[in-house]
């Protein structure tokens, strides 16, 4: 955890929650002894100014990954492709390479055809995060305590591996390895189905006539409240995520509704049971939860 | 706020969480002379111990609303009538009633009929609450600052009126009116439907195969940790909710059903726009939420 200056220099590839959260760890921790953030966005650079010195700024992707160490990609996964392609002839050889997506087999199949032989791409994903965006929402403990999951598609020579999984550790974050399939597949039932479902209500709640609408949101306090923090994350963020986790959201999706037509049915039928059952199972799931002490 | 023993003697019908938690705040604002709590189970009355002293609590629920001048029933929806049949006769001329059902209009139906034209009855729901139950989740002041919503059916005379408008406002509470009808339709798309969908996706996860399973609770972090808090409220109350509110909900999950169907669509036909245009419009609601301060 106390590893200092376990690269010389880090890049990170943009600016928002996520890349202004480790940018900030980074420095907390001392972690590298050069860092550099890019964003494509002016806006962005300017809030960065707050937080970092404008010369470890940069305006110039390919400026920023050159002679890194290790390049971080925090941008949304829909851009991943695009921006391998860029920089994949700029890394230099044995620099690490890699990103902070919500899914990762499109991840995968978006960057590792343009990468050289001479750069390591391990695929990773913090399972951290707030419903604010933008380099104003980041913090230095974003990861403290979280879950980063490292997704390796292909063997990595083990010193290039502990190092990354210490420069991982070194934010705060627990480290844990999961195969490409299946972290899509858990993602998609603990934060792809919640957030589209999140969506889609606040969504039906937007289309109420304008009287109802206005006491939705003062009366919004039970549940509802909840769904709409989750449902102002990043739209562009959300939108990728779902195009790129497609197969794995849809399955869950469909085993939603039908489950949901289950209880829908009950309600119609007056089925005092089947609705008792299923609210005192999930019961269960809450207290499972609060005794892995992932409920904060 | 400051008037103190508006009424000589209130009487709660059912010790759970709203129930302990107005008593304890009935107890810290001095808002009437005597109190008396009841309880059917032997365990809630013995928890209660804890809070208020024994004489305070009830064994006979006759004997607790005798000469009371304010009885709550603080029960879930589904067991309004059974009581109201078993009180009625004995609430003293002049006794107001109230309840703190989820439901409205379903506990005026199941209430009016029984009660003589000498008592008063003014529907109520308090919108507070925590997905914990029982009298040791009771506490002072959780209905400070939350809305208490008063549902009247029928004419009541102005003074007594204003003084259950006294003594709802000295929990700390914000005091509103709203029609019966609208209530419920009001609270089938902030409270009831999003926790039918939170008990949905919580169930679903609980089919999933063990590993799958034990891992949905490790990396719950975000989206899907929030809807077990939901879906870990308690089972009766809610159940009894779905039946008492059936076309509300019924016709909201309708309504939603569509709108989900309809992004199902546009994640499989890979039709990003209409999944960004509905993530940025979900975010509007948050923001006005935030702007009438019910974000906490």
């Amino acid at each position: 955890m106390n590893s200092k200056n376990i690269y010389n220099t880090v890049a990170i590839i943009g600016g928002g929650l996520i890349g202004s959260s480790l940018l900030l760890s980074i420095k907390e921790n001392s972690l590298c002894k050069t860092i550099k953030i890019y964003d494509s966005n002016s806006d962005v650079r300017e809030k960065l100014k707050k937080i970092i010195e404008p010369d470890n700024i940069f305006t110039n992707i390919e400026e920023t990954v050159k002679n890194s160490d290790l390049v971080v990609l925090c941008i949304p996964v829909g851009s991943m492709k695009e921006t391998a392609k860029k920089i994949s002839k700029i890394l230099k050889a044995g620099c690490i390479l890699t990103d902070t997506g919500s899914t990762k087999s499109s991840v995968i199949d978006d960057i590792k055809s343009h990468l050289s032989e001479k750069t390591f791409f391990i695929p990773s994903h913090p399972l951290a995060g707030t419903e604010n965006s933008g380099p104003e929402a980041g913090f230095a403990n974003l990861f403290k305590g979280k879950y980063w999951v490292i997704v390796p598609y292909c063997p990595i020579p083990i010193g290039i591996m502990e190092d990354f999984r210490k420069f991982l550790s070194g934010t705060g974050a627990i480290v844990e390895t999961m195969k490409p399939d299946y972290h899509d597949k858990i993602l998609a039932i603990t934060s792809h189905l919640p957030h589209l479902i999140a969506y889609t209500i606040v969504g039906t709640a937007t289309d109420l006539e304008d009287q109802t609408k206005h006491d939705v949101v003062r009366f919004s306090a039970t549940g509802f409240r909840d769904f709409t923090r989750i449902a102002s994350s990043d739209p562009i963020m959300w939108r990728d995520v779902f195009l790129n986790n497609k197969e794995a959201v849809l399955e869950m999706l469909q085993r939603f509704s039908e489950d949901l037509t289950y209880l829908q049915r009950a309600i119609r039928w007056s089925e005092a049971d089947k609705l008792e059952d299923l609210f005192t199972k999930t019961r269960e799931i809450r207290r499972s939860i609060i005794k892995e002490g992932q409920d904060k």
